[in-house]
């Protein structure tokens, strides 16, 4: 099938083309404090807001009664839809925005409107997508894993007895999910200097291990009730789509205080996340199966079909405060033992409420190979800070200094109809002084 | 000094003294959709919104700028106000209350007034006092740790080597913190039917070891931005008020998946807290010394007085379907080797942001007492399900039954002038069918 070809100009490596069209929230030059869903579109972006007063959506007139919900300052309004109804939306901006399409006359001849409406997107900044009631992160990546498990107790006892059963993950902390772009001011916290001398007496003071995660995110668009769990049959009928996500990690800070109740301070100073959700239906051509699972799981976690995570090109960046840039992951997003529905079937079966705007975060993707060209995040990259990585402009890093700028990109398909995520990024400040 | 009397007849053994005054929100059967904030007093509730609207502040003038603060659903906007706030429409409102207070006469002498803001209790509905952004369980109640750890690990190593250098604690699940009287239902969970024997294979079902745990919650009500952390000697001015708290507890499912990254649906189902918020200010002649820490804590988490934690009557009452009450632990909420200024400090050392509403629990309360007349949990009651409960009504206990109902309370002082929390219950239903 011929990739949908727009009326507007789309540079041909966009992630943002006719075929994917992400939701995300903005602010723009002109109207700084008014935060309002917009859709991206190559350089541009749909300002849905000024569309919809517009009278952009006159075209679409099931979506009348709720047009309010693009005058909201998060999309969990736009969520609550449901699937549907997002469906609808999207389908229906493609024929507006699609050269021919049935309803491309309501924008590209409207001069009015895509003055309004239809800004560039230099002229527009994004901030987080959703009111994020509660932030989930798992540990699905296998190989991650793995890989971390034979640091701390070797091959044959990596993976804990229950990984293979459930998706293991841990409440995060909401509040420190930001949007791409916010700094990430390296954290101060208890840590133990030398380890093997003294393994007993912490230090307060700037992690020394600073690392990051490479994962996917999932926002869900539709709630279940106290005690009432979802099944894993209905629950794609709650993800409304996913974003790019960089776990920020300290590693000392973690060692020293996650026994026995869990990373909590080594992960709650920052929590990055890509501006644009991508729904969950532009991504349906990109199923793939996930990773086997030699554990035949529990009726409660098991899937009518087995392509239910992407094939996902994830690549990582990291540019030193010179300039210096080197790629130092490729991995595809597939890489996980469960997938989405199996998280959230696992996490309200016995009972938790997940809400419209609740973040789940798949855990650290890493692929299989040895050669560390598709770890995701740098202990496993350098077998816990023992090797170096080399880096361009003849740098090499164990884990981040200051100034450094870590960028996530995730893309599928080909050039021209490309759905991708635009970039998950963070730059690191110095810790406080005490 | 003669505790304060009102011109409102109050029963001497009522939590609700002019004394304590704490905030709340409610409903009331001719306004059963309105929630708003109110105060306990007696077997009376003061609706605050309509005491608002009928000039009842006006002895307060200051006030006058914020009084939308009580036209709004939870108690975050009058708690982001400030401490010096609360401190002052409490003591307005003691005057309001006070029999021969300077303010009486705004009340005690307006019947309009008095028959719109001055409710029976049995007229009102309570609901979550506070939007919870997040909400953080800490472990700080070292007797609890203590008795647990040595279950696991015999007593030479109950306690981890962190524990007496940080207060430990766990993101919690913000969406399942319930309102006192919201019914819990048993969670389905994996589930190692006999570990002993298989100690690898789960099975799903209902949880068999459903358990209970003495906690104190402290709500927020200054935030800190991301990166800033909160020093500790700002620490109280971030502290809103207490209520208790049952973060109740599934054994089983918390056994098996608890490795390596800490409880997740063994808490996640259900966490009941009390309806009134006690301010802090209501405290502060119950202040008492924390238990005391043989390690010398770090420089950010040294406090310059002792006597940060509360001598809080605490009771746990376990009344059977057959309606037979059996009070079962009896302990100080001053059994804490870290006090919630020092949880506050922790969390925020390394960047991570507190909203206003933001919720901490203490972690499970149990004194030294061997003979289980002291002990937060069932598990620590029970030795970890070994020794039966005896119970009122010749029944006995391991575990809650369905139907059980436990009722957790708590006071400080004198009849007369008592500072309590009124009850934090829950009544247990059977677990879903799958």
């Amino acid at each position: 099938m011929a990739p949908l070809k727009s009326w507007l100009a789309i540079p041909g490596n966009s992630d943002f083309s006719l075929s994917n069209l992400p939701f995300g929230i903005i602010t723009s030059r002109n109207s700084q404090k008014e935060k309002r869903p917009a859709v991206a579109i190559g350089d541009h972006v749909l300002d849905l807001l000024a569309f919809s007063r517009g009278r952009g959506f006159s075209g679409l007139l099931s979506l009348e009664q709720y047009l309010d919900v693009f005058s909201q300052p998060t999309l969990n309004a736009f969520a609550a839809l449901g699937r549907p109804v997002h469906l609808e939306v999207r389908t229906y901006l493609q024929e507006v925005l699609c050269d021919g399409g049935r309803y491309a006359g309501v924008l590209q001849e409207n001069e009015e409107l895509k003055k309004s409406a239809l800004l560039k997107k230099e002229d527009t900044k994004t901030h987080l997508p959703m009111h994020i009631g509660d932030y989930t992160d798992f540990f699905a990546g296998i190989n991650h894993a793995f890989n971390v498990g034979t640091m701390f107790r070797g091959p044959a006892n990596a993976l804990q007895p229950n990984y293979t059963h459930l998706p293991v993950g841990y409440h995060g902390r909401a509040s420190s999910v930001v949007i791409s772009g916010t700094p990430i001011r390296r954290p101060n916290g208890q840590i133990l200097l030398d380890p093997a001398a003294d393994p007993k007496t912490p230090s307060f003071g700037p992690c020394r291990r600073l690392d990051i995660e490479l994962e996917l995110g999932c926002f869900l668009c539709k709630p279940n009730a106290l005690g009432e769990p979802i099944r894993i049959k209905d629950a794609e009928n709650h993800i409304f789509g996913f974003v790019l996500m960089n776990d920020w990690s300290a590693r000392d800070i973690q060692t020293w205080e996650y026994v026995p109740l869990g990373p909590f301070n080594a992960k709650n100073f920052g929590t990055s996340i890509s501006a644009w959700v991508v729904l969950a239906d532009a991504l349906e051509p990109f199923r793939t199966r996930k990773l086997q699972n030699e554990t035949t799981v529990l009726p409660h976690l098991q899937e009518e079909r087995e392509d239910t995570v992407f094939d996902i090109n994830l690549e990582v960046d990291l540019t030193t405060p010179g300039g210096a840039k080197t790629t130092i992951s490729k991995v595809s997003g597939k890489n996980l033992l469960w997938s989405f529905p199996q998280m959230l079937a696992h996490h309200s079966s016995g009972g938790c409420p997940m809400a419209v705007g609740d973040l789940l975060g798949s855990g650290t993707i890493s692929g299989k190979s040895e050669q560390g060209g598709d770890l995701g995040s740098l202990l496993e990259i350098t077998q816990g800070g023992k090797e170096d990585i080399m880096l361009a402009g003849m740098d090499t890093r164990k884990f981040l200094k200051d100034g450094d700028v870590v960028t996530m990109r995730g893309v599928c398909g080909e050039d021209g109809e490309r759905v991708g995520f635009g970039v998950c990024e963070g730059k690191i400040e110095s810790a406080m002084i005490f």
